[in-house]
């Protein structure tokens, strides 16, 4: 791990690592672009998108639709087809939807690409990393059972959908010290986790939307992938999935970034209230000392003040990246409640790919 | 019970009953009005404010919130101050704050007047209805034990917290059919609940706020009470709460009527989805038959459609008196789950207090 | 001009007239569909759409958005294809978008329907009338010039575009009394203007977006064709339009139904304040006595209140039909200056073209 | 002028000059706060608020409104009575109403402080500098004619109110380059321009206020002052007042931050769109080289997207500081038309008033 080490005083790639963004025209695509276009070990060699936008100026490919310089500084870059042959680099990001990344992502793969995946598409796999790195930096070692199975030079290495971001990280400090039995969450949700045009204002504008296609399934199913035990077998490295049960609805609210969820839960054995703040408080990420450039200085913070988090006010600290906890209590049905809040297509998307990315970095996974 | 016969047949008492309106400036004071300003059973007499507002015409005392004649037509009248001298009617509608109503509603109920109160002051007196005419429309005969032990000729009747008015109207056919263990529901809720100005545009637009003052416990008290079972003691009826648990995290959001609430239920035994269907759509309400003209066409309707209820485009049926339910579906920690809409300021605050007048009358406990 | 007499007490035809709904299923096609759903004049015989929804029930081809009771009641009608073999019936209403309008709509005239078209498709050609029923009834007379040249049995009546409706209604008392010289416009338009989905959520919660494609050209022109002279020519009637220029700037704001205008005036003759009060409220629309069921109570109110109109506040007054006037001052620049609110959707699009229909009918142009 | 030519060259004060926020409990206060917390050139020394708030710490004396570190890391420092007594510093920030300002400012100034005001209680006195000072720093003079007729060793120098800061701003290039004769402006403003609480949430939720107490005198007003022309006259510098009308229609829409206006202007000498263009872009701003840690980037830009400037969208640009103008095109009534968009709470108030005091620095004012 001398690798590991080495990162750990934050030392860099000796030369930034080129890199291909799929999907590049798209809400989390543009993340992607604006995250990296200044970073420090990443370098962006190619936009990637649908044949609709390959060939245009990023520019006239998309419109911008982040604060700060338009398209990242971008503008006249051309798009490339989502191709191996048009748009390889080591590193590939992929903000692709579910159908397209099913598709697309093994040919980057079968060519040597690591691909940190925002989609769905193969998140469950078994062989597949499913990573929060704070949680579950070990877990990227499934992809040596992933390239020996399929016989991949690369690999693709996903996040969690972006809702269960926000519910694993809260979980996951309850989940080491005492262990959990049931997890029952409602989640009131951004307009951005829809991409663009995404919702349409008619719908949501002073409206509640009680459905999110698609999402409960996955809220339900994630966490224990992700809070799953790490095990050797024959054919390298498994997972056995956490076994609590997660209960989700999911809802749409007139927010424009930050899902906040209100969560219930059953420990497996029982803690006082000042243990289960101290768990929050004193959890460490895995990420400690690694020094990954967008790790947040607080990963998991719990508030006291009575009405917070609040995703207006709370959720662009750390540059999106911090996880927020609140309302702290007990619940009469189950052990404890509180408030979970995190940026849903940072912290809950482009974010967590690229430091999944510096993680396998850090980790020597990459060259 | 002839005189409940008689209006079971829908007749109207002979001369209309005056009224007065505690609190009348309000945003729920202004809705009281709306709804008694035609009402065919009850005459406005009096409107009664602070004394900031008393002495004034209601125009110069209040802006007028609601859609619809401004003032309901009542702008020139004169606002009264809270006192049984100067305001007394044998019919009273409270819109009262706590505090005030805790000092105001007796006086009136000692001069003899019924006083139908939204305010929370009384609602867990042990001899005090707290009263969904729908669900528990027998509580009415507390008064019995309230007059007798308080020596008043009048009474104080009282309607649910707004939110909780959602969430027992939804359990109330699960409670019936099944029994009930445990309910774990999340609000979000309308800014309108927070009266006017209420909650600032500043804290609210785009954003969550997860917590509202005293909410909680409300919701997860008042249930029981209501879906309790009237017994006979020896100084005259008496409530034993239902015994189920509820817990509730209470959130504000960017919506202008309309509560929602996500819940999961236990049932005390087990149920088909089938069974819980049909318990949702053969429910019978106690007012069925009444007539009473702030009872909705329909109380309780169970939506297939995948997205809703929501707030927005459904909180204004039947006059803002219809409980929606939907989402109905199987919940892998609890039994049950579903998501609850209802507005907050008819449904769960003046219709709520008018529906409790008419079924008084209906019952021949108005005079 | 019996028939015109007749009308005027209040007759209606002595059986409902069929009609048939070009683009059903939008939203401007579904406000047509409620209006028409029990109107006493017409029948709704076809509902037409693109052959994407043809063939389809009304119910499957179409989310429904509106309230009241969904789809109208024809849910399980079963969508036309718009052309006059499919969907014929004597009167027409037009929803359609300008390019679809451009085909269609003639085709329709061709086989002898009267088009009431919310298309601005044939807006400004000189033998259509541009009709806003109190301001301009005897307009509809040019449909002779268009027959005559265009030899088609049937005819094309236009609504004006949304924002111009409120601007010329606006302008009418000040132009019949005092003329005008010069109108300068900011509007702030609610999001439903722009159809379903229309507008996304990520573009205009918390946002203004100050332009709106082709809106500006459209309410710059359409005011002086309006508020224009019908002369007799040799080839029957035509139009000189008003003289004045209009000069405005259209603004998208996050509101659901309402376009607001902030309006500057120049009078062609100097007026004072009482002068220029009396012509709003003194104006008398043309459809005075004329007993249209879709007329307004009261057409044009011009308010003291310091802060009206307000769209979310005043916009469903008479059903949309009326339009606000407020805030009336004089301007350092111009002469008069004011602010006018009203309904995008009903008086500006779907209650538009059924009014004008209604005058049709009444002054004997529909047999 | 040596010490301005000293400050040219970027060079700060030897050591932190200690200023006083008055207001420091407000939105306004906040965000001075914020501003100073870390400002290379001040130090806040004390924090000044109502009898209401003095002796508590600052967190206990109010909400934290903005992003960032809670109570800008000062949240124990106390708070102090606004008296000069309690909390005189030699440099005055003040964020109090209009009333407590009249009386409260005199007090500092003639105790021989600078107080910079962002109230309007002394904007329109003729020997009261109203700066912003990349359009007018040659008024700040106007304080040798104030101290010598009021007798004070300090002084009272104001920023204009927010909407006026937009306006002026863009009508500056207009009027150096071809003088103005008239401006006729539609504002769209925030809801953080009333404070806090300010605005109720259910006014304004979907809605749109025409109308802003107080608001439409001053930018009618303020802007002639501030493009006005500084005169020797015996006592000292006198300001003759630019000539043109301002005519404003001052509306509130549901926007955070950011007031956005549509403006027309009829200059006094023909231009050609080439030539306005020139004038906004050319545009060199008093400031230019002076270093002012306030001062933004690019003081005012203009923009050719079509849709643009969007205050949700541009408006943190250059920390609030910059001005946005677009949608420039010709008016049939007056001139030219446009789009000017700037940051209420920061440009049009606190970051004015900071920027005003880097000024007085950079131009020896203070010492």
């Amino acid at each position: 791990m001398t690798c590991r080490q080495q990162h750990e005083r934050g030392a860099a790639p000796q030369s930034k690592i080129p890199v291909t963004i799929l999907g590049a025209t798209g809400v989390v695509g543009q993340r992607f672009l604006r995250r990296l276009a200044n970073h420090p070990w990443f370098e962006v060699q190619h936009l990637a998108a649908s044949d609709r936008s390959a060939g245009k100026a990023y520019s006239h490919a998309c419109q911008w639709h982040l604060g700060g310089e338009p398209w990242a500084g971008f503008g006249d870059k051309p798009v490339q087809p989502c191709t191996p042959e048009a748009a390889f680099a080591p590193v590939v990001f992929s903000a692709l939807d579910t159908g397209p990344a099913k598709e697309i992502e093994p040919l980057f793969a079968q060519a040597g690409a690591m691909v940190f995946s925002n989609a769905s598409a193969f998140r469950m796999e078994p062989d597949v990393p499913l990573l929060i790195p704070e949680l579950n930096a070990a877990h990227l070692r499934l992809i040596e059972a992933q390239q020996r199975r399929r016989g991949w030079p690369g690999a693709i290495i996903t996040n969690p959908n972006c809702t269960t971001v926000m519910l694993a990280s809260a979980l996951a400090p309850l989940h080491r010290s005492f262990g959990l039995q049931a997890v029952l969450a409602t989640s009131m949700q951004a307009i951005s986790g829809a991409g663009y045009p995404g919702v349409a204002a008619m719908d949501i504008v002073g409206n509640v939307i009680p459905f999110i296609r698609n999402e409960e399934p996955k809220v339900e199913t994630e966490s224990n992938k992700i809070l799953g035990s790490l095990l050797e077998h024959e054919n390298g490295p498994g997972l056995t999935p956490a076994p609590f049960k997660v209960s989700a609805t999911c809802t749409r609210v007139p927010v424009l970034e930050g899902h906040t969820l209100s969560v219930s839960v059953k420990l497996a054995r029982p803690a006082s209230l000042q243990e289960v703040r101290q768990a929050f408080e004193a959890f460490v990420p895995d990420t400690a000392g690694y020094g990954l450039p967008s790790a947040p200085a607080r990963f998991l913070v719990l508030t006291d003040a009575e009405d917070r988090p609040q995703p207006r006010r709370d959720v662009e600290e750390d540059e999106g990246m911090r996880i927020h906890v609140g309302r702290l209590r007990s619940c009469s049905i189950l052990d404890w409640k509180f408030v979970v809040l995190g940026h849903n297509t940072e912290r809950g998307a482009a974010g967590a790919s690229v430091l999944n990315a510096e993680l396998a970095l850090a980790q020597g996974v990459l060259r």
